[in-house]
């Protein structure tokens, strides 16, 4: 494997600045190339694949929150559907990592207005002492207001932080809101309260609360934090207009687990020239333990296994090996991704590529990639192929899929196929996070995208250099 | 009281008799009595009153189902708000009735898929074996496919019935549907099911399922009843597509509970010339223990309070009261409806019309009389001051609001404002059901229709008489 990597290190070094800032046209895929993809894409446009197998997944495994028993079922379930697909090599490898076990979680307001409240405990919280905790609620509308709080104000307190989530299509009010998620806990640890109740990191208005993981600083007491589904913090802000003494009763149990080893689990279809050198795409395997994760990441898994299998099936030889990796742990913090780049680090150069689908089931409207100036015009035929598809070209900026952050930040260049994420944190992390929300039609359009993403990549003569500024 | 009552009964069936199908232009409103009115609609659809008092309900008590202490409070509620608002007269009529106390209540798929599912047990369903019971699951597509089915099919099974509810604007759908409901353990413990599980009825794909009350049959056996999310229904028939050997751990712990007395709470504005005859409005202040009942039906109870009260306020002389009435444990029954039914039936024919609002929060489109010929010529009058609420004239043959069925069926002739209920069923039922679903302008519309309604039957000089092929 290393005489191959060298090999290829050295040809795409000479290529590289012998072209200068233009590829050649020998590097290009040819018309007959060209056509074979275009067809490919159209009749991926009409095959149910991806659904099939989301559907598949979501069904007969359901959710499968990583460390738990479902998790071994969807590790078994992938290696299985690789098989039964044809895959040509089919592998897992492991991921060890540290368990959060959920368990009660009520909250329910005492004072003025006796009533239940629909919470769900973020993920590494740990529980309430036993039966609950009834404590006086502070009231903060953003992170910042708790930050610059008077800490007689929070001490002995729970604290209710209310920021809302923008909706975006690019998904970016996640980044803004999440952080309260995040940094909620420490925050509100260090002016002493005892627990922190945020209202969801999610745009819809349904009574279903939403998860994910936060963060504590070893700095201060870990505090037991819990997201309020956006009706229920609505609620609690009608019930603050009307008094500020508002008292809570907080019932969590959750609590951290053994060690537990799940696997990154994944499935190649080989090249014909440079079999070594491997365009990669996925999904991650695991979801949360509230829905079935149909949007997150079940998609993902669906649309790429789909992919693969459907250029496996064409017949149409391709250079390098397309690699479907199915991520361990992601919600727990990318576990299975940085284990999969720790154990890959000395073959990074043969990763030519990666591209990650983990935003929902939404359509791809954009692609973005991320190379020299001498693989612009690949890219330019690039978007002539998506153009059909309703993709348009974005910039030459790509940043990394969640699970694909540690490969880029040993030095993988990426592409990012940007799906139309405007529902998709309706869904995110909840309960309700299921099939019948995915419309079959957008997954055959994002297989379809895979398709020419992968097999592009996997046919281009050049060799997709990260510019070096985006090296970091 | 008497006295009065037998005056008004002569006086209207010789006006009835001698103007045979047309209405005395006296009888009629005057010029100056339709500009008052007409100033008071507009201005009604500037106030946001009756979202206030809805937000005041739903917040201040939440939830309320009949028989539970949150019932109690709604009580209080009420008597305390038509007070600060107002009313002339306030007071509570009892109601005792026999309670039903939810408990326990979760599914799971025990084989082949384990997988939590998400069920709320119908309303007096009976528990399951303690902790719950294990068992094979039939699945049936129709009621009617249950009643063909063959004993041996079903005896000592979970029954599954997948019945689809389908969204109309009229909530048509729901009758159709509902019978699932209702029936649905019945016809199931006839063969000798253990228990029955429903898809629930209603139109949202969430994973919150939809409570209502079940009947029992006295002739079989009672089993315990639950419905499934529309998300879980769709996912155990995407189980049973794969295989028909299904099991289900079933617990359920509800149960019937001692006797409770609540109350009808009423609210009248005086009339200034026939004040012992009265205009019926209102809603019922009971919900389900789900959400927090704000279109079911919060909604009514601030639309119907909301009207009555600015009606006061305008100074407006109205020849007849107003009496808004608050029902009590509506979704058990008609408890309250039934209970005022009897209390006043000796009283019948001073109720001179009754509308309800118990249909949600969408505006009202259309308004149906159910009148005599003589009183058409004021219908047409209505249809001119409705007209520019977007609220469009029906038929003749008005239903009854559920609430006022009991005074219907005894001969009281009804109004029907109806609201567009295409949503409607998205939240009926379910923890869902909460303010935040609620949009103010459209309550305002709401209010400004019952103003019109019962300020202008309350000035109306003519009797309403039901047309006799109506009264049963």
């Amino acid at each position: 494997m290393l005489g191959r990597f060298l090999t290829y290190f050295i040809s795409w070094t000479i290529l590289g600045a012998s072209s200068l800032a233009i590829a050649q046209s020998t590097e290009l895929l040819t018309k007959s190339e060209l056509k074979q993809i275009i067809k490919l894409r159209d009749s991926a446009l009409k095959s149910n694949l991806g659904y099939d197998i989301l559907e598949s997944l979501t069904t007969e495994v359901g959710a499968r929150m990583a460390g738990t028993p479902q998790d071994t079922k969807a590790v078994n379930w992938a290696v299985a559907k690789f098989k039964e697909l044809g895959f040509d090599k089919v592998w897992k490898e492991p991921v060890t990592f540290d368990t959060w076990i959920r368990g009660v979680e009520t909250a329910e307001v005492t004072s003025p207005y006796p009533q239940s409240l629909h919470i769900t405990a973020l993920g590494g919280s740990v529980a309430t002492a036993k039966g609950g905790v009834t404590e006086s609620v502070v009231h903060f509308e953003t992170l910042d207001q708790l930050k610059a709080a008077k800490e007689s104000d929070v001490k002995g307190k729970i604290v209710f932080i209310s920021n809302k989530m923008e909706r975006t299509k690019t998904g970016k009010g996640y980044g803004a809101a999440v952080v309260v998620r995040r940094n909620g806990a420490i925050e509100a640890s260090k002016k002493g309260a005892i627990a922190v109740l945020i209202r969801s990191i999610g745009t819809d208005s349904h009574r279903m609360p939403h998860t994910g993981m936060m963060a504590y600083s070893d700095e201060v007491k870990k505090i037991p934090a819990a997201a309020l589904s956006n009706p229920d913090a609505d609620q609690l802000e009608r019930i603050f207009k009307r008094t500020k003494d508002v008292s809570i009763k907080l019932n969590i149990s959750s609590h951290s687990g053994p060690k537990f080893t799940s696997y990154n689990v994944i499935g190649e279809i080989t090249g014909s020239e440079s079999p070594e050198e491997v365009i990669i795409m996925g999904g991650h395997l695991d979801s949360w333990d509230l829905g079935t994760g149909a949007v997150d990441d079940g998609a993902g898994v669906g649309i790429t296994m789909a992919a693969a299998k459907l250029i496996k099936d064409s017949g149409i030889k391709h250079r390098r090996s397309i690699r479907v990796i199915l991520w361990a742990a992601e919600e727990q913090g990318l576990i299975g991704a940085f284990a999969y780049a720790d154990a890959h680090k000395n073959h990074l150069k043969q990763h030519i590529v990666g591209a990650e689908s983990d935003f929902g089931a939404g359509k791809v409207y954009q692609f973005s990639s991320l190379v020299t100036d001498k693989d612009l015009p690949f890219i330019d035929q690039m978007e002539k192929v998506f153009a059909p598809l309703g993709i348009a070209r974005g910039n030459n900026k790509a940043t990394p899929g969640p699970d694909l952050i540690p490969l880029y930040q040993i030095g993988m260049p990426v592409f990012r196929l940007s799906q139309d994420g405007t529902d998709y944190f309706d869904l995110h992390h909840t309960d309700d996070d299921t099939i019948d929300k995915v419309d079959p039609e957008a997954i055959s359009q994002n297989v379809a995208a895979y398709v020419v993403y992968s097999l592009m990549t996997a046919q281009y003569k050049g060799g997709l250099v990260r510019p070096k500024q985006a090296k970091k």
